[in-house]
């Protein structure tokens, strides 16, 4: 990544705030919620909040804090997540039986460690501040976890009890209409540029050719979806990947993730809602790629690539927009596009595209544990763009690559469609 | 199991103890150590709890309770544990994944049940007031689940948690010496007999020929069991049975299960010293049928059948001790035997016996949902002898049948010899 | 096993003939049919005629003929099937991968070690003559084998090919009506006496004390099996051991193996006739022990227990017949029972009992590698009784113990129903 | 794929070339080596000499050929092999159980499906002429998999017998050096071009940017292989993609495929020789993705994406030559360079390139049941060029794009270095 110099007197705050955070995203649990691992690709909430605190203990204290004292050696031993560098660590699918440290002792551990970096940070060092910046970025990850992980504990307990309570907007009216705007073919710069923030795997900018193609005007509805399933999308193998209608039939799938048939219709858990009836005008979100895929082919489209996504955006001039559907707006749900000009392509969900997930030209990989961070992932994933309703309004940007694998689900995942031209 | 009346005016007192002694169990636990399920024989505490409540909720209250009102009906589908007959159920191995209910949620659903069953008890019904004993006798099952769940919910924690403080006992000195008493072969009856409760599967009482053997006069130690690892008894597959011996290489199993090895010695956990030396003196526990058939097959012994046991227990007319090592004397772990005429049948540790769990000659299984209890699980299972440290002492007898598949080391099992005279 | 010594100029007369049936079993098959293994319990055909030459190399050859010649010393590393004591192995699973040595090649090796054989039995030496007439009764057991195997590789390939011609019988026009003869209770001689070859664990005969009770008078029929499944039998939680209708979900077990759903009706795959009409009157075959606990709950009676067989079998004076239906009969299924007193209980299937398999009182488990043979599988089996179409003739007797785990169906298994009298 | 016209005249030869080399490459072979399935990727070579007769019989003469009387209907089961449009098919894990039809059969369907050919043929229909110009391609990928499935089933039997005696070469004396080729930073056109025969994968035919780079002058060696296992190249966990060291590790691998470790060296299986020494001089081959971009990592470099891969063959101007390494050769090998300049950029060995499978832009996927060809795998798997000594020499051309999971190793795959210039 760009260990680029923050501007030193901001640090400080910026820490505060994005620290707060995590703890206030973990405030309407019980401990019970905090505790456990229902899918291997979720974590314990408690995790979480250990694991991003463990980052600053173990990179920027230990190596730049003379006197730090650790709070816990052992607890290395819980919160390194896959460093290898960074030596021996509980299986992954162990996590969730570790009722220990509990929950409280885990806040503990976080109020220990901020108070070191508190001090640490008023020595206003450049080489600290660039570490923090790094591991502020990284805490916002994995605050877009915290919500996601905590929707699937609440989402596939059959009590499907509300996560925070909000006041229900009206279901909107109808779905703007979906069109194409065309981009036309040519160079364009693909990257990171400039002197802000960003992670390694978003450079080296560089120039790619793209044909003429259309981008879909907004992300498609939770209705277009159902149209999909009704036209026995899940069931047509010439749709699918092969892959992918394996992955649907072994698992069974038929729906996004938690949508449940109840009497007859569909009804999806919502982290504000609980159990609630689908809206028809809302974008439909968790969905692998393999249904994105599948999708797109039904309505005789494709998905876009990340080259053409971000192309599209740029061309467009989208920026991340403060009133935007981040996660500070709390809804944690995507909404309908405001109008027929509102192109969703910010927030809401994060849109799979057909390119996987591999190094940019020149790709930088940083050396020692940092280089575990971004680089040793680039196999058998496709990127996703765009942000959603979960991520944090400053931790997005236009050339910000997100990445799993085709058959994940639980992120607030969902269909951008292109076209040729 | 023979509903027998008990005195009506003792029941309400008895529903009382036995019920608050579950809570009392899990008053040491954070609401952490009460949601997980780290091993799919291993239940939430919490899970027990509720579990327990249901059974009086279901067959006691809602058919003999005209105006009771449920609790939550929604918490069926949680705490039914595999009764086909009373409705669908999460599958076991997602109960550790249910943080809602919560703990606190559930001692209330315990309050409310406890209020409506004492109601009930007061109008002094004769077939309330068995179905009660038979519930309570349940509860005492799962009490010792609770103890058995909770060591290995702390036991595999790497902070290895105490369960609760105990002042610790000098090691014992030495352990007595492992001699055989002789019994006479012969005609013997076996199976309950009297008015007290017993299970279904401890009926009909019968009578079997035995010939001449000799029993242990004391368990195994722990000192006796480290010198057959020592003697490579884990890797002579003549010792072994094959199915063991193929158990104990695809999960490497080297040690009893709690062992750990450390600086070149084995430690174990335990319930109210956490990580600790292993006592040689001292009853070995934790291990499975295959283990305790191959170290008898290593000591040129052999275990004795469920038949034999009984028969030798009830030759030296050895009964349940007040003082003897169950649960309430709060050790949870097995002492060594105090005397070379201290038997160690009864407490301190399961005793495995090469008798595998069949009916009875005319064994009478109920109809019904209490006829799941006992009677579907007569196949590839063990019977164990004696009781533990984790039983409630009201709740053994000499003719009571445990049994577990071969495999299984989390309850407290131990080992008796037996051999040919 | 009772090593008797066998008349001495018998045994190479009887060498020859059970050495030429194994070859005379394979005849029909093609190249291909020898060599796959479609089921872990399954050997590839060319396996077993390995296996049982390799016994005789292995135990009889090398220890006991100073200037015997290995056929090829790296076959021991195919043929070896679980001998612990005779080094490394295959893994059973990799059987049916193993195209060399080819089905030609096996039989050249057959040659080599028969005209070794004939050599040395021509000294007329005893110990040799005991220990080839227990290869020789090994080598039976695996034309069993053959047999079975065999058929699981023709029955489930989807051209069904017959294994043999043979002219059809008429279908029976009726089962004979099915009743119980009553066994007084008491005390009844179990095991094997007398000078004849019997296994280890036939011994050592013992009394036990029996109730009285009666067993039924012949084996049970597909027409009485298939009212069970018609009346939702395989559904039905109350009739089944928890582990039985937990097995037959999840392999979604709903009628007896090689049974096939054609056209709205049942069909089944024979040896002799391919694909053919399930005939009512004859008795059911290829059940599971879970299959069979569940028939006899559904019929009001019970599994007898293996003494209970033994003494009915006594009782009546029923001995091995050679006009039974043996393997020598060539019909290779059960038939029905020729009149009401054709008691059926040898020959034509092996019968499940409600037995464990464990060892009879002062068993002598062997030592050394023949220790392996009977006495490592006494955990997780239950015995079957009586012997089937396809076990040789001059194999079985009334005291002898086959065994397999509840879920095992590809041997000829029925069933045979008891009840309290 | 481009339905090129083929020159009419020549088609009927050509198909009778095609078709008896399949026949051909499994003369070697025992009856039982034709029925296998040791490996899951791995089909019994009698599958393939059906299925792509199923080919010509289901798609050409079906549709063209009115009179057609097919061979036997019920092969239709056995030989489809994942067309959904096609019907039911055998579960592909159940390839290997299926000893019926046996290879007799199979080549009496190869001959009967060949006559009906040549008389269709004889008709010089431009439709039919396309397609059996298209199920020729199809076989001759088969006719690869026939080496590289004969290869496993041999080369996995611890008999280790040669396929076939070649006269050996002596082993080279030294490798020629390593050095890397520039290419200049540009626009080049990628994808097929013109009239003769392409897959759709290779179109359409479009531009890319790539940045100035290096194109290793040679194939990776055994020798350079070494030096990377010797370096501990498969512990350190910073050369590998996380996905790849967590399959290293899982499945044990420290070495190629077919590579063993014998008396302290490593020998390795080929199908000339049987187990030989490895020698240093010639390619690396049955590797991984995995290990190759860990290889290239451990050696400064990394893979070169399949654009820069197509880039540097056209450069180099490099043209399939007949004199090659390719499967006429009969080698079934990689070879050393012979001079510096052999660049072996084609034949030798697939070269694993660091691009995902994904369409080109314009991709025309087909439809109907050709569209399941190369459309249904785009995702999860990654492009190799160039073509191996297993691929037959008319089948290959620069533009062809073979794709494999990363996990696949069974192929004849190798490593070529690029870099960044």
């Amino acid at each position: 990544m760009t260990l680029s110099v923050p501007i030193l007197s901001d640090i400080s705050t910026r820490y505060d705030r994005v620290r707060q955070q995590s703890v206030r995203l973990c405030a309407p649990l019980q401990p019970e919620d905090a505790t456990v691992q229902p899918h291997p690709d979720v974590s314990p909430p408690k995790w979480h909040l250990g694991h991003s605190t463990w980052f600053f203990e173990n990179f920027v204290l230990v190596p730049h804090s003379p006197g730090y004292r650790p709070f816990d050696e052992r607890l290395n031993w819980f919160f390194n997540s896959y460093y290898e560098s960074q030596g021996p660590r509980i299986l992954r699918s162990q996590r969730g039986n570790m009722t220990r440290p509990a929950l409280a002792q885990i806040l503990e551990y976080r109020t220990h460690v901020d108070t070191a970096m508190r001090e640490l940070l008023a020595g206003e060092d450049e080489a600290v501040a660039s570490l923090t910046e790094l591991g502020l970025h990284h805490e916002q990850q994995h605050q877009e976890l915290l919500v996601t992980d905590i929707k699937y504990i609440l989402g596939t307990n059959p009590l499907y009890p509300r996560y925070r309570e909000r006041k229900r907007e009206a279901p909107a009216a109808a779905a703007v209409p979906h069109t194409y705007h065309g981009v036309a073919g040519g160079r364009y710069s693909i990257g990171h540029r400039g002197a802000g923030f960003c992670w390694d795997n978003e450079l080296s900018r560089h120039d790619v050719l793209l044909q003429p193609f259309g981008i879909g005007s907004r992300l498609v509805t939770n209705g277009e979806y159902r149209q999909f399933m009704e036209d026995d999308g899940y069931a047509r193998f010439e749709l699918w990947q092969m892959e992918g209608i394996a992955w649907a039939r072994e698992l069974e799938v038929k729906a996004p993730l938690y949508w449940y048939p109840v009497d007859g219709d569909w009804k999806h858990y919502t982290l504000t809602d609980g159990l609630t009836t689908v809206d028809p005008h809302l974008p439909v979100t968790h969905i692998s790629w393999y249904e994105a895929d599948a999708y797109a082919r039904w309505a005789g489209a494709r998905l876009p690539t990340e080259f053409e996504w971000e192309a599209a955006t740029r061309e467009r001039d989208v920026q991340p927009d403060h009133d935007g559907n981040w996660s500070e707006r709390g809804d944690l749900h995507p909404a309908a596009a405001r109008s027929p000009t509102d192109p969703q392509l910010l927030g809401h969900t994060w849109e799979w595209t057909n390119s996987a997930y591999l190094p940019y030209p020149r790709y930088p990989r940083p050396e020692g544990a940092l280089g575990e961070y971004n680089g040793k992932f680039m196999i058998n994933q496709m990127v996703l763009r765009g942000g959603s309703c979960a991520t944090p309004f400053s931790h997005i940007r236009p050339t910000y690559r997100n990445f799993f694998q085709p058959d994940k689900r639980w992120q607030f995942t969902g269909i951008r469609l292109a076209k040729d031209l």
